[in-house]
Parts: C-alpha cells; sequence; structure tokens
C-alpha cells in the first residue's frame, strides 16, 4: 500500500523539483494534460513581453536584424537539436508539424523516383494520415498509401516503399515503437524513414542520429511547453541537406532572400526549409520554454516520467482495481511520457476529474489520457490525482447526465 | 510652397488624428515602413497579455473550448472581411501567405481540369512565383507557369489558362492593380482570379465581391499591425465554397475533428481551409490590431493616405527638385498607400534616413520605399521626414562608405 508520505519522500528525493517553481499553475489544480497543452513558464511569459514591447514596438521593422528574428528558426532549431539527438544545423523551427511533414513527405517521394508505395500506421494521428494522402496524390506519379496494422509492417516493406512515416509514441495508448529497429528495417528494404516526434519531443530521450533517422518533425506546444498552437520542428539528416528539396518553398529559404530573383535556389542548410516569416512572437515564447529545458537532461527527464507513470499506474491498481484497462505497456522501453486508461464512461471520468481540479483529457471512443511532465509534477500530485479518481466513483460523479454532451477538448 | 504649418493644419482637421494614441511609437523617430512591419497598438500588447497570462496560463487546455481558441480562424476571419468587401464566412486566418497560396493555387487548378496555363506578373513578390511554381507542378497534369510582363495580360488570355494570380499592389513600385477589370478579364477567358491582397488589405478599400473575385489572400504584418510573421488570411466567394478543396488539409478543417476519422472529410465553409493550430499568441495580437480599424473606415483612411502620400511627393518634388524619378503612378486610382522613389544611392539613402530616425526601407535595385498608414502618421510628420531627407543630401551622408555593404531588412 502506497501512502502519500511515500510520495512526499519521493518528492524530497527529486532532482527536478527545484523548476516546478518555473511554471504558472493554479496551485489548487493538478494537470495532467501537458501531452496535449504545455502549461505557461515565466521565462516564456518574460521573452513574449520582451518581443512585443521592446523588439517590435521599439526596433520596429529593425529587429528582423538586430534582434536577429531572420535567424531564429534555424537558432531555435539548435536549442531543439540536443533534446533529439541531432546536431547543430539539423533541426528548423517553422510553420506547423502538418506543413513540415507535407514538405518532408514531398520532398522524400522524389528521392526514390522509382517506388510507389508509402507505408503508415492506421493508428497515426489523423493529421498525418490527410496530409500523406494529399502529398501522395501530388507526387507527380501513382503512388499507394498503405495504412497498416503497425504490427504488420514487415509483411509489407519490399522494394516498392519509398518511406515509411510513424509517430514515435502513439497519441492515443502512449505505446513507444522501436526507432531505432524499425528505422533499420525500413532501410534494409531501400526506404527513407519519417518520425512523427510529437508525442515524445521534450518527453522520452530521442536519438535520430544514433537511430540513422533520415526526417523527423514534432510540435512544440506539448512537452516543449512552447503554447497554444506554437510552430512545428523538421529534423533532416546533415547526408539529406540540399539533396532532399522543400516542395512548398518561399522567399525566406532562399539562398539570396534579399535579391528577389525570380527563380528558386535553396539556401543552404536548413534554412531551405523555411517558406515565409514564422512568428516571431510565438517563437519568443518557445525560446523561453526551451530554457528551462536547458536545466534538466532528457536522462533526468526520463527516470523521473518513468517513476511518474510507475507510481500512477501501481495506484490505480491498488485503489481501482479492476476498474480501468491500462491500455499502455508496462514495460518502459514501450511507452512514453503519458498513460492511457480504457473506461467505458471514460469521457464522463475525464469531465467530472476536470471538476475536482485534475485535468485530464478524453479520446474516442473510451480512451482517458493523463500526461506526466517531470518538470512540473510532484510524485504527491499523482496520489492526489488518484485520490480523486476514487472520490469520483465513490460518488458515481461520472455518471452525472450532463456528461452525455461531449465537449471536446483538444 | 508648402510650409510646416500648413501641415499642422491639416492635422488639426484630421479625423483620424486621435487614433495615433492607440500605438506604441519613439516620439523622435518617424515610421514610414508599415508597409512591412507595422507598428504595435496598445490592444495588441493588451491582449497578448490577456491570452499568455489569463487564457493559456489559468484556463490550459480547455481554453481551446472555454476561451473560443478553437473558433479563432473564422472569427477573426469574419473581423477582416468588412476590410476587403467580403460578407462573413468567407474569410478565415491562418497559416502563412504563402501556404494559404498553395492551398488556393492548388485548390484552383482542379476546378480547371482541362486548361494548363497560369498566368502571373513577372513584378510579383518572389514568393509568390516560388509558391505558384512549385504547386503547378504538383497539379497532377501538365501546366505552365507564364511569368509575364501584366501590361501584355490580353495577349495572354485564352481557353487554357486556368488561374490569373495577381498582386493588386505592387510591393516595389506601389502601382495598384484594377481588381474590378482584370478580375473580368480573366472572367471572359473562362479562368478563376486569385489576388494577392498582402500590399492593400487595411491600405486601400478593397471590394472583392464587388469585383466578382473567386479567391484571395493577404498578410496581416503590414498595413494591419498584426506583428512579426502573424498569420495570413485567405477568402474564397462564397459559391465555390464546398466546391474548391483544400489540398493541404489537416484534422482542424475536418467536418468532425475529434471523431479522429481515418478519411479527410472537409468542414463547411472556410473552416476546411484550416489544416492545423494556428499560434493563438499571434492570433491575440491580430485580433487587437484589429479593434484599431473598428475605429475608421476604409474610406476615410483611403482619404487621408492620398493626401499623405499627396504630400510627400509634392514635397519632393518641391525641395528635392529632379533628385528623384517618382515611380509610384500619380493617378489616385492607380496606387496604394506607398510611394516609390528611385534613386542610383537609394540604398544609402535609406541607411542614412534611418539613423537620423526615418524609418523607410530600400528595394533591389535602386528602390527607396516609404509607406503611409493614415491610422499613425501626422501630416508634419510627412514635411520632416522630406526635411531630414533634405538634410541628407546637404551633408553628403547618403554617400558614406559604411553603405556599401547592404544589410538588408525585409
Amino acid at each position: 500500500m502506497i501512502l502519500r508520505d511515500d510520495c512526499a519522500a519521493m518528492d524530497e528525493n527529486d532532482e527536478l523539483c527545484s523548476l516546478r517553481g518555473e511554471f504558472c499553475f493554479n496551485e489548487r489544480e493538478i494537470y495532467l494534460d501537458g501531452n496535449s497543452l504545455g502549461p505557461l513558464c515565466e521565462a516564456s511569459s518574460r521573452r513574449v513581453r520582451e518581443v512585443v514591447s521592446e523588439e517590435w514596438a521599439k526596433g520596429l521593422v529593425r529587429s528582423w536584424n538586430t534582434a536577429g528574428w531572420m535567424l531564429e528558426p534555424t537558432r531555435l532549431g539548435d536549442k531543439i537539436a540536443p533534446l533529439i539527438g541531432a546536431e547543430p544545423g539539423e533541426v528548423v523551427v517553422a510553420d506547423t508539424l502538418t506543413f513540415l511533414l507535407a514538405k518532408l513527405i514531398g520532398g522524400t517521394l522524389a528521392l526514390r523516383p522509382d517506388r510507389h508505395v508509402i507505408i503508415t500506421d492506421e493508428a497515426n494521428f489523423h493529421s498525418d494520415l490527410y496530409i500523406v494522402e494529399a502529398m501522395a496524390q501530388r507526387a507527380g506519379r501513382p503512388m499507394t498509401v498503405k495504412t497498416i496494422e503497425r504490427a504488420t509492417l514487415d509483411e509489407h516493406l519490399d522494394d516498392d516503399v519509398a518511406l515509411v512515416m510513424l509517430t514515435h509514441v502513439d497519441f492515443r495508448t502512449g505505446e513507444m515503437l522501436d526507432m531505432k529497429g524499425i528505422t533499420k528495417k525500413a532501410h534494409d528494404s531501400g526506404a527513407l524513414m519519417l518520425w512523427d516526434l510529437a508525442h515524445s519531443t521534450g518527453a522520452v530521450p530521442i536519438d535520430v542520429s544514433g537511430c540513422d533517422v533520415d526526417f523527423a518533425a514534432g510540435c512544440t506546444y506539448k512537452y516543449l511547453n512552447a503554447g497554444p498552437g506554437s510552430p512545428g520542428f523538421a529534423y533532416i539528416r546533415r547526408n539529406w541537406q540540399g539533396v532532399i528539396e522543400n516542395p512548398l518553398p518561399g522567399w525566406l529559404g532562399h539562398a539570396r532572400p534579399f535579391d528577389f530573383e525570380r527563380t528558386y535556389e535553396p539556401a543552404e542548410g536548413m534554412q531551405a526549409f523555411v517558406t515565409s516569416s514564422p512568428s516571431i512572437i510565438a517563437l519568443a515564447s518557445l525560446d523561453g520554454a526551451l530554457e528551462v529545458f536547458a536545466q534538466a537532461s532528457m536522462s533526468q527527464i526520463r527516470r523521473k516520467s518513468l517513476a511518474l507513470t510507475d507510481l500512477f499506474m501501481a495506484l490505480v491498481e491498488d485503489r481501482l482495481p479492476g476498474v480501468f484497462e491500462i491500455v499502455t505497456p508496462r514495460a518502459h522501453d514501450k511507452r512514453g511520457s503519458q498513460v492511457a486508461l480504457r473506461h467505458d464512461d471514460g469521457y464522463g471520468i475525464i469531465q467530472a476529474l476536470i471538476e475536482r481540479g485534475v485535468i485530464g483529457d478524453f479520446r474516442d471512443p473510451d480512451i482517458c489520457r493523463f500526461g506526466f511532465t517531470p518538470l512540473y509534477l510532484r510524485f504527491v500530485d499523482v496520489y492526489d490525482a488518484v485520490e480523486r479518481m476514487v472520490e469520483v466513483f465513490n460518488s458515481a460523479m461520472h455518471l452525472d447526465p450532463r456528461y452525455r454532451v461531449r465537449n471536446p477538448v483538444t
């Protein structure tokens, strides 16, 4: 039997505990939805103020040079690089995850001109499925998108596969895929590998270099805490830079943007994948959010993440035995930083918890998702969250007729 | 001879003079570059603070619903609609201008499947030229982009033209094209018409409905003052909605985004052209910036804009006779809200002016650009700007060897 005091003791020994102070919270709430939208940290708030009140208000148009705005996409890319095991110059921040996927998919298909198949996962996030289908239709040759059950990948890999595109951590179940093994299989068949890192960046250690990944993209509003709708990032392994072309080019990716040339000529390196001006205010928020990551290593974050999710699953089984199916794999190497619980009344459970100050989210048809972010969550938060879940069941609050109408959050 | 007192008298009679107080300026400077990056207004600053410190920090993920974030792209589109003569439900805010052009071009070409030519203007902004070429290559059939001298449009319009894509106000010269006449010509040949409104939205009255425009897109960081890299907007005339398809679809444009369906089915109306989450902080800044426009009509803005540019050109000819070629057309119906002056030493002139607190910009090879924004510029500012230009020439400051190395601003 795990006691609250045990959790408090874990907090006292937590090497990351001081980082919680960087974030803004309502102290009465427990936030278990950082996997959907990370919270505000003080550094983001400060950087946004600086950019708005100083760089924009006073520097005006000059700040594109004097405040370094022109270089923000690659500078911030270099700040993300160590979080995913990339080298400086291999990551750029721009656009949104979906547009970056569009660019990478379009660019990749041109690198395997004799192949006609893209493989992705039927459980992939739906935007990924829509955009891969759209880019396949515009590849300039017949392409088939095979949306497979990912366990059957081996059966589908052959010499007609141009690209394998998968999401590293499943957005519903929290299952983490074997990046190294799958990338090797794709390469063995002559295909290229594109990983969506939306649910893993900042949550689990990633080693795109060590796993020989060709291309990757991710978002910054989940575990990186950069704010609602903050920009995406793309990774292109060095050897592909200057080889893969940006199929949606714009002036900021031109080798000489201010020469106003009629013909596109890509800039060197990752700058070629910048299309047009990103929101500098949104980038300021990301800049601040990344400062917190400079104070913790991904291995420290991973260690605490696993301890938090282990604790949560143990408490759920202990306090609510047999109530939920724990969908997320128990094996450490097979999960990210969220736990998915299946229950027929999942929607009502999440709504009732939110009303009691425990913020998780619901994913159709029956998944309660709880994200555990080591930068700001305490072990006692996990304890208290499960206690409030017990109260919900004891009072049957989750069966309230109000919850029959769904009002989903992203 | 125009005196400073004459200008001061014009300011006293200016019905828009109170709006200057909404903006943040260094009072020693004269800002004539709102056509590149508009200045910060107090309402933007306030809305950004609210979104960051309240909606994000306290509402967290719930704000997608409770603060209406999900609806921001169409709500803000409806706020822009009256500025371009569109109806509610015909404009959406999302992405960047280049991506919106990509979507509209891709969607349009599918509406004219038997035609093989796109016409655009060799003087168009280079991002427009790059993206139209890129989308033509991915149209699924052979397409030719004809980049013409726009005066020769009539010669090129025939029954093989699918799309005419032009920018309403030329970014270099400030020339304004005849939206109604050109749109009619395009339609008479059976082509569709797409206007880039980057340099006209918020600067000149636009009547997309009255001109029978099919599609348009614009940016919000110039005359709309929404901040560096703020999002773009797209207009789709009602009759094309549900007909034109978004070629770069994403989950937020799905009819039922939270049902996580494997197949894309577009939402109704402009929502179908939203791909993924826009930066909510960037949208907050736009929201504030648009509040200023609620206090002035586009005809008031146009009247003052023409008076400002008339004054500027008159003063330049009076104080610096024969020094510049005035590139911008003098006829009121043929210009936007900027004045372009040609001079071989243009780069040095702009740099010297910036050092004297007059902010304009330079465009290769020899264009000095000055933007005149009626919301915050005074007639005495125009007078003082030209006086400082006279000082630059009198001291030959623009010939300083420092200005031989160019450090361009956007």
